[in-house]
């Protein structure tokens, strides 16, 4: 089940973004033509037609309306736009809620939902699988052959989760699957503490019900149930696109920064491309070096779930209007944020949206054209400006990136953590440690994977696993395995605590790697806000704190120890010589300071080199390519000149292409 | 419809309160004896009788005992009082939702509340009217021609809504009426965003539910229909007595100060009389000045509702029990609320409560009369002062207020803005920033009249609009009229974005008032907290933040522009002459020093003289009267003496009335 | 009913904690035999067993399973160790929840809590009442001849409430039994208020529910329902075991500090012996004095309860895992922490847990034995350093505690306080006060009782009434009576305003106090957090703040006044002298520099010595014994070394014990 990839259908970047002409009906002679005129103005070559539009397509049970669809269709061919055709499954009409009441969600306090806003689908309802179907059949029949068809966007946003009897029997099904007997299942939530032992199935209730919160066994369990089926709700969607358009791609816009519900890797698995909305908080102008950074490492995710390019299927050309503070994006911001996008892997800039809505809770939301209605704005200009220069980078369609490092983050590892009680259970910190150990490779220039347990570490030199306190199964194997064969391993306190069931490693951690990393941890120390200790490490004496652990060297090397607290002198940093590779050990949580120190050190060691020699504070470098081509993009995320050696100044977010034919 | 105003039926002051003599039943012969003598000796003249006593009128369904009501009304006739008879549907008799439940309010999670506190009924349900109605007839054939009835009193603090399925039949049936076709609907909702097109007025279900929080359209309608919900049911509260006692005018305490769940301009329509209970924050001696302002406003608001003069139905002798920190009033400071009450329009001077009730959680609201029982304390002696300083004040019933200019406050403005996504959608800011327009005047010592976007502006020289986000039905029209014909007009940012129906203007900003303004508004900027930048005006620079619009002239003299950021230059204050008139634009928030030098050169234009030249900071002056008879009210809000040119040295927190045969 | 003290039974100091072996059933053969060489490594002489084991012991309705139950309590025996035997109602079995849903509580949102956690049941159902007492019945019997039988630990730590419809009757009831009469109750409940007047006992509904938050009557007599509830729930659970093993003491394990739902004053009174589960937040190194002291507070609280020594059934031998931080405890702690137990009264030092559970919500909380498993570790050296230590201190077990002064802490005055609206609501601070008042005789090494206003005060020749709101029944005539018999009593602020049903006393404050103290309270000021006043007393002045009385001497000598506001110079601290005792009155909240001046000089005046002259900061002193033996703990709370007169420097965390003849 291998579907082309999308650089055979779309010889260029893909811009555009979303678009609702079924709001404008009434006025479609008017509004409809003047939208393409501003689109073709504005270099856009797709728009994304669909998203929310079941009510317009089966306003009455059966009764469909396509002929407007139709009509915008051949619009788009016409204007030689290729159409993102989306399912209308990210809201149901109101006669199917009221109708079958079951489609809709039931929250975890057991209470269903009323009908209303978005996404708010039972994921079992046989009935809603039906009717997704039908008009996703209807939908891929109408258009198979239509010129403007380009890509299937299922759905929109997937996220939340369901706890209706559907839902549960569901649950309980999926855990008769996993475990196949209690005796299995109790010992895998451990649930004989609290007398929570499960004597029959029928007795499992999803977590989080009134006067129950759930062990981590079953919360875990919930959690991986809720990705399967999105995962299969997103089949069950797909099943006659696949049948009836195979060459189509198919592809669900993620939600990559800030959301962590669905194990994204997993479901990357089911996706032909993937895709993703990105809305970066732009700041004030002295901020954006960090908001740069959270960026990137979110490009970086997103491509990495398949390792190819991805689309940006959402940003924002102007002020984001959900925000506390809907802040403009101040002039060059835009053209920054959509070449940074390409320069992490995306192969399209697409908006939401491209006609601001006249109402609704969007509709102050930033869009290519404005309620005022013309060309004649700011936003307006910096949309055409881009379309101009993105025709000029069509070499850049499907261009790899060439990561020789990887950095682990692992969707079940931040649940299982999450859900952890202990250490800093309310700031336990997991994703923004990855995003700590991102910080270096990111300030110098260096490309990174981010890829999850489970994958394969064969073309790495390097991996760096931060906090990994569950171990997957086979991820030690892995891990060890790679370091043995001569990688360059970076571990941390937090790791190697509890198993796939997060059940606590016996015999001390970190359980199956202490052999790979020659220490022992006896305990871990918690500090409060504002509290520190600190490494000493080459003579320099580094901030510690948060989290520090108590570790004995097994065999490893000591190479830093703690400088106080009545730990003092005790190993906080370790290396150890495993097979042909090295495992190291950072024993307590740092900042930036220790990191950048650690990872030039470490980088260097890898063999690592960096795209430019010191960059600037706030300027960050990203590659594209191969094969003796490469793209290699030179962003200034400060508004303030800056200089890179060997090249001419960058203006303020100035965001510069410059090729190249070896790294 | 047109009732005597009081004026007629009160020739002085009324000074009083809530009264409960049902708390004390048991013990009547030596309390309510009590209560008359010390009442007179406090210089009262009126207590509010039968707020909440209808388990007291009615202990079991249809069995009545009025004779204690009876008994209460001859002794406050014979001791020469006013009775303000309440009607008791502030709260049920337990067996009554008991038996019927749909007199209890169901929440916007759909759920039914359980009897208990007070405010908690159903605006619908055919029995709950059916039952007020009944009692309320009673009330008034029984009183209709007692010697002490004065006012009636209806409920009490009317708020909040009902989500039952009564009202959401009534809410849709309000939408007919409304829209008369879903398409008009649809079209007023925006609704085909997020696929909520309505197919079936059946479908529609009040905002706030379970996993549906609702689009603007509906939420805005929602609050309308509760309005109505509340004049409706005021309505059927008052035909019995409107038809029984024609002469004795209807009011109900509102909560001017601080709850905008109701559109009082609305509601102020059906009332005979304006009556609000009046809680200030006093707090420390030094922070006086800014309650006092803030007090004032309400009162001016209160008073415009209907622009007569009304009464403050509650006001605390002593520490407000139910505030975080329930501080006494410092010496001086009742007699400084009391006068300041008069200074603003009100003719009453009333207190919750006459006596501390023994139990229950307002048992340490301060009263005339505390626990200890007598007259030997400092509440009382200070009730009993202002009592006898309130028996020469006859002349100042029913005297006007003198206003020639107006300041914008519209509740549906404020619900749409609350209710927007965009901007600073957290802390919009619309009434505060109403507040920050009426400051220059309170502080200079110049009357305004606070009116919504409907009322007309045929008696003011000055009108002030600030954030006009929604122009209503009529209001773009009346307000360039104004101008056209002469009148000075003070607009800012955030005007003129949405129609009554939320809808945004197409063809720019500010919609309708473009030509009046003589600008084009392109994007509208927000600031972070701490954030600034600065108007540049007359050789100043006035510090900017919140929100920054970009605008264009079209056709205004631009008088000051922005002094950074990337709009720096651009226009941030401009005027245009339109017909007779000007119409300045404020194009970001301002604060304080840029408002009092803006309104100095404004009120100068529009020929605003103050009652003093330069009071000092903490000293207002407000205004009554007519007809050569004026009476001038200088109130010394801080615990210094302070000194006004012309006069003898106010006191601290005096209250002083000058008066004076011309302004 | 009176069982022997425990020091009949057990010889030694208990030293153990909780144990589960039935989460280790499938590797006994391994695990049970090395718990058990484990155990005798760390001085462990006993293990509480069967707590949360109900789904083990019965895992199908009626099919029992002891035989697990009955190996252990033989290894027990076989290796000298005492059972503590638990009833397994902490937790229920799946399968009853899922047949007899009357088990499950509804909240106060009256929503029938699912099946999960623990503590989770209804406290009237018959059919858990049944349920535990069938299981308590064949525990008994199983095990009561058996050697290892030593305490029973009845439920685990009960909290909470119920209100579902049986409750609801049973509260009906309650007040049925209670006022006899609607008259009487609407009266107590002052229930005219609001219209809340009840007339039909149907009517009544706990308090909390959707749209009502319950008067403060009501609210009060709940909370008193629910402990009662607790009590008749823990008489039904001990019922057989009272039968079948008289000799065997009951308790359940208490939450002393933190917790105040339950009114642990009356619980105590059914309990043979009293436990509670201590879990100091020892935090960094610098701030353990005051953990220190808040946590000899709770000792005290416990022991005061039955006014003998008690059990410390929980504590931790290292990080609390649902702790926000959870921090390691540094060398030294764990030992100061049991020793100070065993200062303020308890018999045994036990944890929770024995062994770290593998898996669930407390996983990662401290235990002897680690996740690692063996006893290189440096928790088990703390512990089994301990578990030598206990062995030398068997003359301890059952000594008494020789206090001369009660502290009052009062439940019920606790929760009229948190009821009341007034003064300062939400930081009424009533236990921190009373704490503030306990500070001087902690830092002084002076045993107090702590005990609630309806204890005999004979023995005492200083009580310490802080904020004694509500004066329950009785309660102002034992006060006044050891007054007028030679006590010397101290009182405050927010003394007497109400009675035993909150109705405030009329006719003046405090009440039927005002003439054993001599003073009238007028009126309460509140003051913003910051604000500031002052005491000036003996020439030197006091910070005064949060609430400041304005008081009259009526017979009271005045000692000290008020330094600001417009009240200084009246009244802030009086004595009067009645009958051969003395009653202080301290008028405002004040801080240690007042509190600790202040009780130097009444501890003198009511002849009370300080076990040591000048105790250094963090160091502190407790005595227990008798009959010329006495134990006199000294403890390093710092660490710091610190020197005490006539003693060698005490080391860091250092817990001393010097036997002493005399005090």
């Amino acid at each position: 089940m291998k579907y082309p990839p999308p650089v055979k259908k779309f010889p260029h970047i893909l811009h555009g973004g979303d678009y609702n002409p079924e709001q404008w009906l009434k006025w479609k002679d008017k509004i409809w033509k003047e939208d393409m005129r501003l689109a073709k103005l504005a270099g856009i070559n797709t728009l994304s037609v669909g998203i929310f539009s079941w009510t317009a397509l089966e306003p009455e049970e059966g009764q469909y309306r396509f002929e407007w669809l139709d009509e915008v269709m051949d619009l788009l061919a016409e204007n030689g736009m290729t159409a993102v055709l989306a399912t209308p499954s990210g809201a149901r009409p109101a006669w199917m809620s009221r109708k079958y009441p079951e489609v809709l969600r039931v929250n975890a306090s057991r209470q269903r939902n009323i009908h209303g806003d978005r996404h708010n689908h039972c994921l079992s309802s046989p009935v809603y699988r039906e009717k997704t179907s039908a008009i996703n059949s209807l939908l891929a029949r109408r258009y198979r052959d239509h010129r403007a068809l380009g890509v299937w966007h299922i759905s929109n946003e997937y996220s939340g989760d369901c706890h209706c009897p559907l839902c549960q029997a569901k649950f309980r099904q999926y855990l008769k699957d996993k475990y196949k007997t209690l005796d299995a299942l109790n010992e895998a939530w451990w649930s004989a503490f609290w007398s929570g032992t499960i004597t029959d199935w029928d007795q499992i209730e999803s977590p989080g019900g009134p006067g129950s919160g759930g062990h981590n066994g079953i919360k875990l369990d919930w959690r991986r149930f809720t990705t399967e089926q999105f995962v299969d709700f997103y089949l069950n969607e797909t099943a006659p696109l696949k049948k009836i358009t195979p060459e189509t791609p198919c592809t669900t816009n993620l939600m990559t920064a800030g959301f962590s519900g669905i194990d994204y890797f997993r479901f990357a698995e089911v996706l032909d491309l993937v895709s993703w909305d990105s809305y970066p908080r732009w700041t004030s102008a002295e901020g954006n070096a960090e908001v740069g950074l959270r960026t990137s490492y979110a490009h970086d995710l997103t491509r990495s779930l398949k390792r190819r390019p991805f689309m940006l299927m959402e940003s924002c050309p102007s002020a984001t209007n959900w925000r506390a503070v809907a802040k403009l994006h101040r002039p060059g911001l835009h053209m920054l944020q959509s070449i940074q996008a390409l320069a992490h892997g995306a192969d399209s800039v697409q908006y939401f949206q491209f006609r601001k809505s006249r109402g609704g809770p969007e509709q102050h939301h930033g869009a290519v054209v404005d309620h005022e209605g013309s060309e004649n704005t700011r936003v307006f200009r910096d949309v055409a400006e881009l379309g101009q220069r993105l025709k000029s980078l069509d070499a850049l369609v499907g261009a790899d990136t060439p990561a020789r490092a990887a950095l682990m983050y692992d969707y079940q590892v931040r649940w299982a953590l999450d859900d952890a009680k202990g250490f800093l259970q309310e700031n336990t910190g997991y994703e923004e440690t990855v995003i700590n150990h991102y910080r270096p490779f990111w300030k110098r220039g260096i490309p990174l994977d981010l890829i999850d347990s489970r994958q394969s570490l064969d073309k790495y030199s390097l991996v760096i696993a931060p906090m990994l306190y569950m171990l997957r199964e086979g991820a030690a194997d892995r891990i060890s395995a790679f370091v043995r064969r001569g990688g360059l391993l970076v571990s941390t306190y937090a790791t190697g605590y509890v198993n796939e069931s997060t059940l606590a490693f016996l015999g001390g951690f970190p359980g199956p790697l202490k052999e790979t990393l020659g220490i022992w941890c006896e305990e871990i120390d918690a500090l409060f806000p504002g509290e520190t200790n600190s490494i000493e490490w080459n003579g320099k004496s580094y901030r510690a704190f948060d989290l520090c652990e108590l570790i004995h060297g097994r065999g490893a090397e000591i190479l830093g120890s703690y400088g106080g607290d009545f730990y003092a002198g005790s190993p906080a940093l370790t290396v150890n010589n495993y097979g042909q590779g090295k495992a190291y050990y950072i024993a307590a949580r740092t900042d930036g300071d220790f990191l950048d120190d650690f990872y030039r050190k470490i980088g260097a060691e890898a063999g690592l080199t960096p795209l430019f020699d010191d960059l600037p504070e706030g300027v960050s470098a990203q590659v594209r390519g191969g094969d003796e081509k490469y793209f290699v993009f030179l962003m200034n995320f400060t508004n303030r000149e800056q200089q890179v050696s060997g090249q001419p100044a960058l203006a303020p977010f100035e965001a510069r292409i410059i090729e190249r034919s070896s790294l």
